[in-house]
């Protein structure tokens, strides 16, 4: 066992969403001592590095209502119920952007905010982007608009702070990065 | 108005925590239709990277309850109230690792899970850092172990998915980018 372990009292269900689950659980700490954590339950999500045959990242811009605000983030959702990283991936972008994407490799998948909530984002590079003729059949409930920018672009955009997206941030240092190999 | 926000209907508020709170709105989406939105409610939070005199970033392993598993990450904290975030990372530093540091310079903010959640994290800098002689005092609800790693070994602890925490990934790219400059 982890010397750090925290050992579950008591374990309070306070509310089941269509996304997330919050429990309040009483804890013991390592020392003996007593504490309470509150705990969101989330199912997962991806997000998706996409760069089109004329170099640009495509990012969409969408209203978050947690923050009362549009932001510019990579292509992004949450896993539905059973399915895996991978196809959610290939769903997004497309239900997002309209492009359809010959490859998909998994970058690195990492916590959000491990200190309140579950949610692990699984962030993956498409290669091979082809835009489809129809029209991306978006989410009933979605609503977004779709960027194309260079990499220039999106280095200024962080600068400027026009992006403050955790995952989009690390993309474009991703994307960055491999330029300077 | 941005032509994708989404209007507030109504706002139930489901529950106030010592961290966050949850409220569930019922909202009006740009095409008239009505969807419902939960909202983690955080006060936001900083991380700092922090490079001592030898070259080491300094990092701390703690249990993360949300993920019942302890996680490597950069020294991190949540904003108390009123606390300016330049304050709360230098109060952080010291309470978690157990150095002080000259310099604290504001690298980037970006939200960690807008799809849910308003938290905010403040990343810093820390220049000039010196070991503290006296314990240091964490909170009593904080239990961490510190390690010191070189930059080469934190990218191949993120290869090996030793870390898979996203603001410390982000700021193992930053260090790297850093020195390839």
């Amino acid at each position: 066992m982890d010397h750090l372990q925290e050992k579950t009292l008591s374990r309070k269900h306070i509310y089941s969403g269509k996304i997330i689950d919050l429990y309040v659980e009483d804890v013991e700490l390592p020392n003996g001592k007593t504490s309470k954590r509150e705990i969101i339950k989330h199912p997962g999500a991806v997000a998706v590095i996409a760069v089109n045959d004329e170099g640009k990242i495509i990012m969409v811009r969408q209203y978050r209502k947690a923050l009362e605000r549009a932001l510019v983030e990579i292509p992004a959702g949450k896993l539905e119920k059973g399915e895996k990283p991978l196809n959610t991936a290939k769903r997004e972008l497309e239900e997002e952007t309209g492009y359809t994407c010959q490859n998909l490799t998994h970058i690195i998948s990492f916590y959000t905010s491990p200190g309140f909530a579950d949610e692990l984002v699984h962030l993956y590079m498409a290669e091979g982007l082809e835009k489809m003729n129809e029209e991306s059949c978006l989410d009933e409930d979605e609503f977004v608009e779709v960027l194309e920018v260079t990499l220039e672009q999106a280095n200024k955009m962080i600068e400027q702070k026009e992006i403050f997206d955790a995952k989009t941030a690390y993309a474009v240092q991703y994307l960055t990065l491999k330029m300077a190999e």
